[in-house]
């Protein structure tokens, strides 16, 4: 059996998103910010966080709990600190309006953190990273999300997938180096999908009710997933709880959930913080040397060793599709075209 | 059998410390910044780190590829970073001299960076995050060290151990919240124990020479050591090969390794990165409630959970050695006279 699939130019796909958006109570200003959002998702091949998101974007607005309108605010809290209050609208336009300021401010003053708070956040933090790295710069980012995850040794959720990205910008016009993972140890629609095909899930990836390890995946559903790499991932994970949560006086992934009534039927709200260093800053006139180093001593070694890097399907798949367009399941594109 | 041990008070301890090192080539403000550092780490029962360390500063120091009596060199790059020249010395005294200036660029700016070079780094970074924990801030560290450890996928000794280390201040007297952990799946020392006693190792600890999983703890000496957590650990000590390498111009752990003539016999010559963020820059009026509901809303959970906190053990074993001393092997303790 093969699946239908409908044929779209990245132009069609972004004029689509938009018009969805906006016929749906998003402002312009929003509907293009998000359309960029999951357009890129969908280009790189990811498309759990492209077009897809967009009927979770209009299914959040629907419950009332965020803004599709709301203009972001910017708070300059030190001279190296960034406040952005997305007042309850999805994170896409407070962040690209935040971009230029965080990059004028890390060149600035050599290391500059943001917090964006208040925000509906629904994207894969590798594109938040490449806005950073194609400015030179050195970028980390987190952000916690719905809490599904028990720590290393407990029952209880209390943590999101809370992914954690970083990005190296590597010299001669290469792909920057970005790796973005999870902290959990499986996403939740993977187990979803085996409880659907009724076949266990492998040890590690959660435990039942009572928190012990299990392979149930619907027993899992209903107790809690794990984090990767046992306690080390666990405290990773709570790191970013604590850098995305109160330290920027927003949501942790039990209060994100608690939120939406513990049902997580709609995106997280919440917060990312994101580091950005400027190399140039930290290496003056040895800036471009210490990069080249940084070619020679590492990313050469492991590419002659057969190692994969990340990030590197996403720009195969961007080279395709930014010359042939994207397919997208019939079935998604007939569920977004039910929303005009 | 019981092993004997020797009874130190913890002043008799550093003072025994600092006798050896001064004895063996080291200034006093050395002997005493690196004694202070290993009774720390003897104190908070993590021998490894302890007066045992002591042996490799002596060993590393007679090579002749460190100095004993440099003083360290501060340049302040850019408004929040901070670089520290320690002069091929060991790290310790360089840091402590920083750590002060860092706290102050960090409630000026509200996030800063020091990048530490040039220095024999043989020490714990959680020791390294109380410093700022101490005054109310969240650090971050991270550092190469010699290259033992393939990425994931891979079969050539690329990476270090590369621990990276987080801390976040806990209010009301209660001990900050830090972890500390290798990026590799487990110490060397671990795997030559194995080895010595002829047992296999667990799968996922490393490779033979070919790249090959391999559980014969010899075998996987001659071949390469794994991350923790596959292609996340992995991703994340690529990160901390950059971070703590090319970013502040120092050794990533291949060329440590070769600094040191391929043998490691010698503590790692490298850098560290360590960064710290202000929350009251970040929060400002609503510091203390935002620190208040990371205690209800992430450490209250966990630990009515179960969950063990990172550093409890350290916690425990201080209140102990500080009330009655520390108990040191007889062996390593007429090592340690034999330096007299």
């Amino acid at each position: 059996m093969t699946t239908a699939t409908v044929h779209l130019s990245l132009s069609d796909a972004h004029a689509l998103a938009v018009r969805i958006l906006e016929h749906n109570g998003f402002s312009a200003a929003h509907a293009h910010a998000i359309a960029d959002t999951v357009v890129a998702g969908e280009r790189d091949g990811c498309a759990s966080h492209g077009l897809y998101r967009v009927l979770g974007c209009v299914h959040t607005l629907k419950q009332g709990k965020a803004s599709g309108d709301a203009e972001p605010a910017f708070h300059r809290m030190a001279p190296a600190l960034l406040r952005v209050d997305a007042q309850q609208a999805f994170y896409s336009l407070a962040y690209q309006q935040a971009v230029p300021q965080l990059i004028e401010i890390a060149r600035e003053q050599g290391i500059a953190a943001m917090g964006i708070n208040n925000c509906v956040h629904y994207a894969a933090l590798w594109r938040d990273i490449e806005a950073f790295t194609a400015a030179g710069l050195v970028a980390i980012a987190c952000t916690p999300s719905h809490a599904w995850v028990t720590p290393y040794g407990g029952s209880q959720r209390l943590l999101g997938t809370n992914p954690f990205a970083f990005g190296w910008p590597r010299p001669d016009g290469r792909d920057p180096y970005i790796f973005d993972f999870a902290t959990s140890a499986s996403a939740r629609g993977e187990i979803e999908l085996h409880r659907r095909a009724g076949k266990p899930i492998p040890e590690g990836w959660g435990v039942d009710e009572e928190g012990n390890a299990c392979t149930d995946a619907a027993k899992v559903l209903r107790g809690a997933q794990l984090t990767f790499g046992g306690h080390k991932g666990s405290a990773l994970s709570v790191m970013i709880e604590l850098l995305a949560g109160p330290l920027i006086a927003d949501m942790t992934s039990r209060e994100s959930l608690a939120f939406d009534g513990g049902k997580g039927k709609t995106l997280p709200m919440g917060g990312e913080l994101v580091i950005v260093i400027d190399p140039k800053r930290f290496l003056g006139e040895y800036a471009d040397q210490e990069l080249a180093r940084a070619e020679t001593s590492l990313f050469k070694v492991m590419e002659d060793d057969g190692v994969r890097m990340p990030g590197a399907r996403r720009y195969r798949n961007r080279a395709v599709s930014q010359q042939q367009g994207v397919d997208i399941p019939q079935a998604l594109f007939d569920d977004l075209n039910a929303l005009l």
